[in-house]
């Protein structure tokens, strides 16, 4: 059986692909597959930006080789980023938790 | 209910302060706490290796500060280039699969 960490790995690649075989080339992200995915996978952080550009921008700054497309790299540091957002304000509520448990 | 993004997003977190809080810094890997995680979390990984230093290697590689342990951001650069990688066997596989369909 896959650990944890296995299965997030392999979810991260079903996830990009599942999205990435809709239409265009199979292995990249379009900018509408991008919306899509960002609508469906990540519906609260897409709901927490105020600019309704939030998709376009995220597209132009992770397509880093400028074809126009988002590849497996290019999307996974996209996650990246989010994952290591998340990870601080987790560390900050599990500082905080210990604080009021002194 | 999370998505399967954001679940998979939570488990690198989970999974990183699992093996971060047991010893040292709770928001850091010491060598040992990244040893428990890649036999535990990446076994199938860490058996493939033949060189028995790869978790030492691996320590040296991902510890950019120098600091002698492994703080988060370390960790996904970790995760990311394992994830590219098994991508990369993915679509090799995908392409094969549908050029025998053809």
């Amino acid at each position: 059986m896959p650990s944890q960490l296995e299965t997030a790995m392999e979810s991260l690649i079903m996830v990009f692909h599942r999205y990435a075989g809709k239409e265009g080339r199979s292995g990249t992200l379009t900018r509408r597959e991008l919306r899509l995915l960002m609508e469906n996978e990540l519906s609260g952080f897409l709901k927490s930006q105020k600019d309704p550009g939030t998709v376009d921008r995220i597209m132009k700054d992770l397509d880093a080789n400028g074809d126009g497309e988002v590849n497996f790299e290019e999307f996974v540091s996209l996650v990246v980023g989010l994952s290591i957002a998340c990870e601080a304000c987790y560390r900050e509520q599990l500082t905080k938790t210990q604080s009021w448990n002194l």
